[in-house]
């Protein structure tokens, strides 16, 4: 499944002259698609250097069984059979070759500059689902509320996830408005109250959307689970940790999460991951094995998938002051005590069913290092600079303003960018998702 | 808002004959919206007494301002003005009354059996969102898991809730696949194991959808929520309490709701409601005000809906001997905590967007009294014969054939029926949610 092929060849290059330089992240061995405005519709794309290919505008070149590109989302090419989507990627690269036999003139009328693009978000998402993969970050976040008794027994005997919020869910650059909720009591003797979000925090996030879904009352095994993958994403899942500390007993996050999930607006195919997929994380001695229905070989030897994440922070004054962001963090989905293979599964395994479009995230992506830590919670360690972890001089950020940040304050502006590159493929880019805060109504 | 006006005239009689028998859920005071099969798609329908009025059959006798009446689904009514499904109501009102003055034959030829009809889910379902709003039944749970602290402290302060699975809501009459799920380890010495769930339970909820939306950032002022409702629907929020147990921590529910969640066909608009606003439940010498975001004089006079609501139950060996279902339990949805209003402002309140044909649910529905206890879970407390809760007497639940029941069995039908009858005005039936269980794969 998703083997290396041809078109993973690094030797490939494209008539698209900035998709040749060795620092895009949109060579022609990746093709990620994207949804962005075209008048008052819209179409889907395909990156390529700093261009986007508008695929309506070239569907005539073609085979008319991939009339799906003509659509205004990407519900429909998400949708397709999976060896169809995998005839896709080769015929769309076949346009995109710097040999191609395809007409140019049409090519080069389908092409805008990213720069140019208001992108939307890929399709409809029917559903969203969070997961808890990282047990970094599940351990970092339990010790600091259960020192004692930081990972709950399930954890890692079940891929722990929530139903999450799918019509806040905004593609990348929306800006994202501070919540207001209610928060506990600040004593024994006061009631709780409602005021402005001050813990407000990010999650730096990989997510994946379904392409084949599958049937009410039927399961997807996990040797076929990839099967049912589209692609994958950046996701920012925007956390408002004071309000989600009052609500979620005993149902789980609600309001702290449901006011804005930011992602990148591209789509990159787990065919253009097929060179970066790395094995699992080892579980510890110790650990247990997963059942049966979430275990087997491929999953060990290639659950992983080898991308490197960062996060850029830049206060409104940074940017004021022509300050560059400063990197806040650095990780890699390798990490992750859960595989996606793992969680689509798991997803499936009662019989729910799984739409194509539907999109799931890992949880915070927090590695074993202090600065691979995916959120502010932990980078900071709650925020408490008089009580920091031991070993974190983290606490708080400082920022080259002289300003300090436990979590994000308004103007803030917060930047996932996500990436492939183990030195011997062409790098594969996820491109960012970014959001700026604004302040609460 | 909604009040009291001659479209609830219980004088008002229809040419529909079947909707002037004073023990049918659809007179012409109701007027209750469905979608149902029409050849190839599905049709919006009204219904009235034992049939459907097909809308997309007599829009030409409806004002062409209401063209969304020929849409598939209600998404279109849904998202209507507040005004404007008002004017829709009394318009099709005018075509049911006795004396209307509109083209009979054409109405006639728009008509079917309800006994004909297969239903389909109204709207497509964007989110839904499950609430825990009966103190009763948070009472009930909370003390089999925590006898000294039954009452979370947030509870009488914050609606809780949280995001349930949208693909999986399906309408009444939708088989129900037994999950299968991962179980808790036995005890100490032993793992988590999965195997189909031996706990399945019903929930008896009043759904309630979302019309006209807010956009992401606003929010909803509990003066105005109830111009963003539409109408209510019974709900069975199917749970698999051996999953749930195992899963839920730290983010609550998931599998163990998301392989069915069953509506009532029909959605009965919060204008045919209007005779039947009611108090909302008092709260108790001590309980706290809700905070100011949360009150207002009319939700305190008018935020409950009094409909009486029961449960009933036919095993498969029932149905084959030719016995009657058993009433499980009677309630009244004026005995939750929180009101419907609270809970759709509560829900906008840190800014997430409604959207038309959104679901909300109002959680179990469980009233005071024993026999008013909205699942299994509480009626034969745990399922635990042999440590019954003080003063019940249905643990386990006998069966007209000698079956005993403490949770569901393959084969079990559950029906939930729903009403509201005040002597005075007609009654307005809610018609009924059923579902009948199929074993695990």
């Amino acid at each position: 499944m998703y083997p290396v092929n041809e078109t993973h060849n690094p030797e490939l290059k494209s008539w698209v002259e900035s998709a040749n330089d060795p620092s895009s992240d949109f060579p022609v061995q990746n093709l990620p698609y994207c949804v962005f405005e075209d008048g008052e519709s819209s179409s889907v794309g395909v990156g390529i250097g700093d261009r986007i290919l508008n695929l309506s505008r070239c569907a005539s070149l073609l085979d008319s069984r991939f009339r799906a590109v003509s659509q205004k989302t990407l519900s429909g090419i998400m949708a397709l059979p999976f060896a169809e989507r995998n005839a896709l990627r080769e015929a769309i690269g076949g346009l995109l070759l710097e040999d191609t036999a395809a007409d140019r003139a049409v090519l080069e009328d389908a092409l805008i500059a990213q720069s140019d693009a208001t992108f939307r978000l890929p399709c409809r998402i029917g559903d969203y689902t969070d997961f808890y993969a990282s047990v970094f970050h599940a351990t970092n976040v339990g010790s600091m509320f259960r020192p004692n008794n930081p990972l709950l027994p399930n954890y890692k005997h079940i891929p722990i996830g929530y139903h999450g919020r799918a019509s806040s869910v905004v593609v990348s650059g929306t800006e994202v408005r501070r919540p207001v909720g209610q928060k506990a009591p600040a004593d024994e003797n006061s009631g709780p109250f409602r005021e402005p979000c001050k813990l407000l925090d990010y999650e730096l996030e990989v997510g994946f959307f379904v392409a084949e879904g599958n049937k009410l009352g039927s399961t997807i095994p996990i040797d076929r689970a990839e099967e049912y993958l589209f692609g994958m994403t950046l996701v920012n899942d925007w956390s408002a940790r004071d309000i989600q500390k009052w609500e979620y007993q005993p149902l789980g996050p609600f309001l702290a999460k449901s006011f804005a999930t930011s992602i990148s607006p591209w789509v990159v195919t787990m065919e253009a991951l097929a060179p970066f997929r790395a094995p699992a994380l080892e579980r510890a001695a110790g650990d247990p094995s997963p059942l049966d229905y979430l275990a087997n070989d491929r999953n060990d030897s290639h659950g992983g998938v080898d991308i490197k994440l960062e996060v850029w922070l830049a206060s409104e004054q940074m940017r004021n002051e022509g300050k560059d962001a400063i990197c806040l963090s650095r990780g890699n989905f390798t990490n992750m005590y859960w595989t996606v293979a793992q969680m689509l599964t798991h997803h499936s395994s009662n019989g729910c069913n799984l739409q194509p479009g539907d999109l799931m995230a890992s949880g915070t992506v927090s590695g074993p290092e202090r600065d691979s830590r995916g959120c502010l919670l932990e980078l900071t360690w709650d925020g408490d600079k008089d009580n920091p972890v031991p070993g974190s001089q983290r606490t708080p950020i400082e920022l080259p303003t002289g300003e300090e940040r436990k979590f994000l304050a308004d103007g803030d502006e917060l930047i996932i960018r996500g990436y492939c590159d183990d030195g011997s493929h062409r790098r594969i880019g996820f491109g960012q998702c970014a959001g700026v805060i604004l302040p609460a109504n």
